[in-house]
């Protein structure tokens, strides 16, 4: 089995939480895994791990394009290369997530036919499975023929990933009729709504949803422009964020803090970005997995997990045969 | 005092709630109002509140432009005519939000050189004064420069409505760089950059801010076009209820329930969107508060209480000298 290529060097707390979260990933997974990043750097933390020597690391805020082109020694590069050269199974980064990006598709290259690949990010649904939004990032302006591709993507990724039998897949907009939203949306809704739009991925079409169905059952997978789904993804993380902080904080300072704030335990690891193994770059040839900058190592293990689950279910074929049929 | 229109047959909970509402406003205010509906099924209900007849009922899923056009007699319109004519400072209405702007719009007409106006809905900010947004879904296509005035018109809002003194006025995009996010963030940015872009409004630019920033103290106002603004407003909106529905659910099930859920209470009434007053359509000639389709008489009564303050504090007037200096 091929191993899975971490970028050590990327994400708040790299090196030390990501070799962590590698080396747990071996133990309690028994996944292969390879550290990809500065040698010296790795020296005492890289135990028995192998490590893809890269000498130069691709800050968080560093511009994406320029710092793929100029960096070639860059450890996402060399991420991207392992698994272009069939030395490694997948790449994983909590890194920049642009150079993420960049570097995957410039180095592995698109599945053939996809226009362009998006980032497809599991939303928390208490209950229930997670709602698989794309793309949450990848491209600020669309067209409808991509969103499309992104619908197929997207509902393969919820069968593989979720076991959903026949994906529900929703377009973002600001009202459920057909009329409703921006240009772009209108046209999408069009050939969605076309019959059997959506067959090759085994998925239905419900319509145009809203924002608030994000976290519910309405769908199993949204579909947006990058621009939008950037918004609502931050959106509902900071939401999300105050909310929780507000409660615990409103909790803590009563006398039931305890047992209160122990009920809400199960919850929280529902809500917690580190639990849901990432974001998937859907439409490149090859897996790749955004995790989050402020990933732990419990992050770095779950990804790893997820990884490997799309390795093994072979997601990158299922891609392709959706998109060629599609 | 010129009483304050409130439309007695929109909502969710129309007529009832609604003039209990009104009812409330009277007693707990002092705040004259008038209702507008149909007298007949306002008889038992109005007691001694006037009654400005309209005998047609626009419905909260009726296509607002055709609904306007056709219904003249529709209890919105005659709300925003009472207002064009001098017989009421400013209208309310919980029922179809398209056809209270639309209805706003073609009766009481633009404030002189605005382009479109736009709706602003305060987001609750736990521990400070809320951010307005806006567009929240009035414009779902957007100009650079209508974006400009929502800054102007939204810090104008902010400043009369929360008592800031220099709102601070952010844009809404995918990351906080000038060069991120989409044409009309890109443009809009440098039209907001220049110096004293404003100034007409007493408010300053602190650059583009994400999602994640707008239920925080990082912007006062956030500009964005209506398609986006109103994805974010519900993604927000169907977060916390979720999210609040589940912590009750979890706590609900433990022994300290009573002590847990009491010690959330004043952050659940921060939340609470029947405490913020409504929304208000902004650059319209007159004020027009578009409350929740939900609406209970609370926020009936708060509505009520945000447009005679409004009235007070001659916002209209405050808002028509910012677009002409600006």
């Amino acid at each position: 089995m091929l191993p899975i290529a971490i970028d050590a060097m990327g994400g708040d707390h790299a090196p030390g939480a990501i070799v962590e979260g590698a080396h747990r990933a071996v133990a309690e997974l028994g996944v292969p895994v390879v550290l990809v990043g500065r040698p010296e750097e790795l020296a005492d933390l890289r135990g028995d791990l192998d490590v893809v020597a890269a000498s130069q690391v691709i800050g968080m805020d560093a511009d994406p394009a320029s710092s793929v082109r100029t960096m070639k020694d860059a450890s996402l590069v060399r991420a991207a290369e392992a698994v272009r050269d069939g030395r490694a199974s997948a790449m994983l980064s909590a890194g920049n997530t642009g150079a993420t990006m960049a570097s995957a598709l410039l180095r592995m290259g698109r599945i053939k036919g996809v226009s362009r690949p998006a980032i497809a990010t599991p939303i928390p649904v208490p209950g229930s499975t997670p709602t698989v939004l794309l793309d949450a990032g990848a491209n600020a302006e669309c067209q409808p023929a991509w969103l499309v591709q992104f619908a197929l993507m997207g509902a393969v990724f919820a069968r593989v990933r979720y076991g959903i039998d026949q994906p529900k897949v929703g377009l973002l907009s600001i009202g459920e009729e057909a009329t409703k939203g921006s240009p772009l949306v209108k046209e999408t809704h069009a050939l969605l709504a076309e019959p059997g739009a959506l067959d090759a991925a085994g998925a239905r079409f419900v319509g145009n949803v809203e924002g608030r169905d994000i976290m519910t059952d309405a769908a199993d997978v949204v579909v947006t422009d990058g621009f939008t789904g950037n918004v609502a993804l931050k959106t509902l993380e900071g939401g999300m964020k105050v909310l929780v902080g507000s409660v615990l904080d409103a909790l803590g300072a009563t006398e039931v803090a305890g047992p209160a704030v122990e009920a809400l335990m199960p919850l929280y690891a529902t809500l917690d970005p580190d639990q849901t193994g990432g974001a998937m770059l859907l439409g490149v040839d090859g897996v790749c997995i955004i995790s989050h900058g402020s990933s732990s190592s419990t992050a770095i293990v779950n990804a790893t997990r997820v990884a490997h689950e799309m390795i093994e279910a072979d997601l990158v074929e299922r891609l392709r045969a959706a998109i060629a049929t599609g």
